[in-house]
């Protein structure tokens, strides 16, 4: 089926947009972490989200949650590989799934911190973001995973039970089951290295041969998950509207700019979702 | 004394940007109805303020209000007439008061509805926004109110202290107390009439000799509040950061554009603080 709106992303910005685009009458896909984003649920202690003083991250997420309840929209959480714009609507790889939408909402957050020497160049030849979507390739080689979020142990128990060793290099986030082929290595990683591919990750302390490093972080640079997208840095282009360049395309949240705070999110995911509602209606009138 | 951010409006966009101003460690004046703005209180029920579901407009002002409280900001029930750019500090007319701030966040809502005929044209010449302000140039004279505000009547029982008469024309909000020189005309003005000055003002049935017309909506066009501020229509032109194109001075909320949302305006009020926040740092380190 296609969607009206798939928003991606379960943070403030991505559970706004969704709550806005749902009373609004659209048919809603919201991909991410049924948890709600990491990032939220981290938070000590949020002072600013107006009408919940003092909240914690915790309760936060479980106000948002039962919002989300309350309107009966549910959290598919598939992990979206990249999104292609194909005219009147989106095609989202998530695995080997093709989700399709009419217009696409971004709330996918931001990278935090540098890429790693080597990430941006082997991309695509022995760099992956996405153990769901790339794993397959890698039957009964060597991986290495550079695991920053909270799904990153259980991607690298998936990625076990295809490759023949999977090098777990925890970065945050906690560490995956013990497994006879998961090697846990507490060292820092400095440089993915290769030739036509990738042949290992450097560490400050070693060198590790590997097929494929999995570099995952809780967000993936909006050029690589949105090709044709125009981004500043870590950021996608916007305008007041949370338009990007890709018409159907919007993004709201971090991705779309500083400052990184909830209620900003949450008031840009709302208007996102009004533009994509906007844009879906010209669509419509146009036909 | 001069504060380091004055906020004009107690809607959501200015307890928003009061509460992070706040906890960011400024010197807060945050100017409006104690009650906070109308519009949300007039809420029958409000589906897309993310962690509040289905909350009504009462229950949100109160959760306002319990936030304002635990930060300890008190609002400040002074009416602003117009806000003056001094280069480092502006200067904000409030009654015969004049308050200082280093910086002004605009979150005043917009005016609903078209201008009166000839509300424009008579603006300054016995057209007034601000009874507070203007009344005392009445004194002895017939004056006519048009009352769309809630404050409306409590500013008609003002001018009815200083002028002989007040004519009272309700077009929303409620009517003053009954006094000896206020008469309630329920009828619905159509036209500001004068020559050189104001001279009456006509109605769908009749035509009320008057020196001056009060109109008192909740908000006033940006254009008389805040003049040099560049516009649109009812909105100030505002960047992705709310900064207007007067340095010091940011917008947020209805003011600064659609959708008319309370969550948009929330997040838009962050924004406009931490804005307001880093050209306070700049004046600073450029002293």
């Amino acid at each position: 089926m296609r969607y009206d709106i798939a928003i991606i992303g379960t943070g403030p910005a991505g559970v706004s947009a969704a709550i806005t685009a749902k009373i609004r009458g659209k048919n809603v896909l919201l991909l991410g972490s049924a948890a709600l984003s990491p990032k939220i649920t981290k938070a000590h202690r949020i002072d600013n989200y107006p009408g919940l003083p003092g909240v914690t991250g915790a309760e936060l997420a479980e106000h948002l949650r039962g919002h989300l309840a309350a309107l009966e929209i549910s959290v598919t959480e598939a992990q979206v590989g990249a999104v292609y714009a194909m005219g009147d609507w989106f095609g989202l790889q998530a695995g080997e799934e093709m989700l399709e939408a009419r217009a696409v909402i971004a709330a996918t957050g931001v990278v935090q911190g540098k890429l790693l020497a080597g990430e941006d160049e082997f991309l695509g030849r022995g760099v992956s973001y996405c153990a769901t979507c790339d794993g397959r390739f890698y039957k009964g080689k060597t991986v290495a995973v550079i695991g920053q979020s909270a799904e990153s142990p259980a991607e690298a128990e998936y990625l076990a039970e295809i490759a023949q060793n999977v090098l777990y290099f925890p970065t945050g986030g906690g560490t995956p089951s013990a497994r006879d082929n998961i090697t846990v290595i507490n060292e820092k990683p400095t440089e993915i290295i290769g030739g036509k591919a990738v042949t290992g990750l450097r560490t400050e302390k070693a060198l590790y041969g590997a097929a494929c490093v999995f570099v995952l972080r809780d967000a993936v640079m909006p050029d690589k998950l949105f090709p044709g997208a125009e981004t500043d840095g870590v950021h996608l282009k916007v305008d007041n509207e949370m338009r990007t360049n890709i018409p159907g395309l919007f993004a709201c949240g971090d991705v779309a700019g500083k400052p990184y705070q909830y209620i900003k999110a949450a008031g840009q995911g709302n208007i996102a979702a009004l533009s994509a509602v906007g844009y879906l209606r010209e669509l419509d009138n146009n036909q």
